[in-house]
């Protein structure tokens, strides 16, 4: 890749299947995009890929790297906490080290939901709002919060996470954590599968919102995620009962779609390598 | 009342059948406390009696007044926006300016459940943690949050508010906004006495906060209100459902009983009135 001179920040999706990698500039704006499947070799071995896959973009002037990626992160060592199976091995990785070594550039690393939120937040759906509640719905039922620009993480890590609020019926198949009157088993990709009703679930999550948007009070509500692809269907039926059970106050709040697509992680995980501080001998 | 020179501040809880009053010191203690019932002629003549209240603490060097106030609270304004009829005629009265003008001091309002968690949060059974979510649960069920030493009012006023959240069950008496499936219509003093069974009320606010607190994940949960002096068999109920549902993470969140009693939304009052920047002749 041929630059314009101008700095730019490197971004890596890693996913189950597939590795995503851009450069971003300061404005959020994706100036190159490669992919690479992910390999079954273990944390070192997508490590490895990933490192790869950057060295394609060439020879800009890439300042930091940003990484979203699946499982809990710790946010002082950048290491994987927990994950599930959808990565062999990638618990315990020490993601942000290992790039570290690897790419000679300061790295910041954060759950995948909270990658996508940061970039709708920031560059997005979610622009220009203060606090944006990111909801991610696809085969499991995930979320974010981001307030002020910045994304919130909590006292343990789990900030945003929506999945495991109650709901009052049984869902067709187990939350992750293997409850059924929890949203995610009411409202998750599988579930509407199995129920074959994505209006309904819409409104099960509308009404939640309702009940979840009244503690959190945020500026604007963005949603993503595959299920929230079904379009109309299922996002009308979510505003429809939300508007119908929420506070009064709360009502004309915005519940968008999310707008940058397979993008957006990238273009978060760029945001978040804007806000390390450059070290000594990487420009 | 004879100060020892130092500064103090003036804080009020307005309820709907008595006005506690209180002079407290920068180190959030207690100087002197007074109260008197609350008139039912009006916004106009409940002001005028808090006023008439305060000026019983006589000569003490007062810097400023927070006051805690049923219903919502116009943060820019210091209006009552909107008030059940727990105080007839509540509704529009503009408390901060008739206190000002009536006691030559700066003055801060907040909702009285808002000046409670924060008197908890400073001063009480919070004190100490970043982010503490305030449970209040009585005749309603209501909450508050507290970050960084900051009451959080969120985008439309609502913030901390959890009567509204989703249950799995019907409650024996309706939410205040006439639902039976959310949290109030099962936990709330009058749903604990219709169904007698406080240990099964505690246990659905056990799981509703499982749900909760992996969105907001705050350093510890304070449980206040007149049902929590039942004790044992309601907040043994809550902790033992919340840790039995709750992400690994969150499980040792401390949820501890409020401590403050009565003198929370005084202390809270005279908090926020510490906030407040003195004004030109208050001293």
């Amino acid at each position: 890749m041929t630059g314009d001179g101008r700095e730019v920040f490197a971004a890596l999706d890693i996913g189950g299947t597939k590795i995503a990698a851009a450069l971003v500039d300061a404005d959020g704006t994706v100036q190159w995009r490669g992919r690479a499947a992910t390999p079954r070799t273990g944390g070192d071995g997508v490590v490895a890929a990933a490192a790869r896959l950057l060295a394609e973009a060439g020879d800009a002037p890439v300042r930091a790297l940003g990484v979203g990626a699946p499982g809990v992160i710790d946010q002082e060592t950048g290491r994987v906490v927990s994950a599930t199976e959808v990565l062999p091995g990638w618990a315990g990785t020490p993601v942000r080290d290992a790039l570290a070594e690897r790419t000679g550039l300061p790295v910041a690393v954060v759950n995948d939901v909270r990658a996508m939120a940061y970039g709708e937040a920031r560059d997005g759906a979610g622009a220009g709002h203060h606090r944006v509640l990111h909801v991610s719905v696809g085969t499991g039922v995930g979320g974010a919060l981001t307030t002020g620009g910045r994304l919130e993480h909590g006292a343990h890590g789990t900030a945003g996470e929506i999945a495991h609020l109650l709901v009052p019926e049984r869902g067709p198949v187990p939350c992750g954590c293997g409850r059924r009157d929890h949203l995610e088993a009411v409202v998750s990709g599988p579930a509407i599968e199995a129920a074959g009703d994505a209006p309904h679930a819409g409104s099960v999550l509308g009404r939640a919102l309702a009940g979840l948007l009244a503690v959190l009070d945020p500026d604007a509500v963005v949603i993503g995620g595959g299920v929230a692809q079904i379009g109309a269907p299922f996002l009308d039926a979510v505003t429809a009962a939300f508007r119908a059970e929420a506070l009064p106050p709360l009502r004309a709040t915005p519940i968008v779609p999310a707008r940058l697509g397979t993008d957006a992680p990238l273009v978060g995980a760029a945001r978040l390598a804007m806000t390390l501080r450059p070290q000594g001998g990487t420009r």
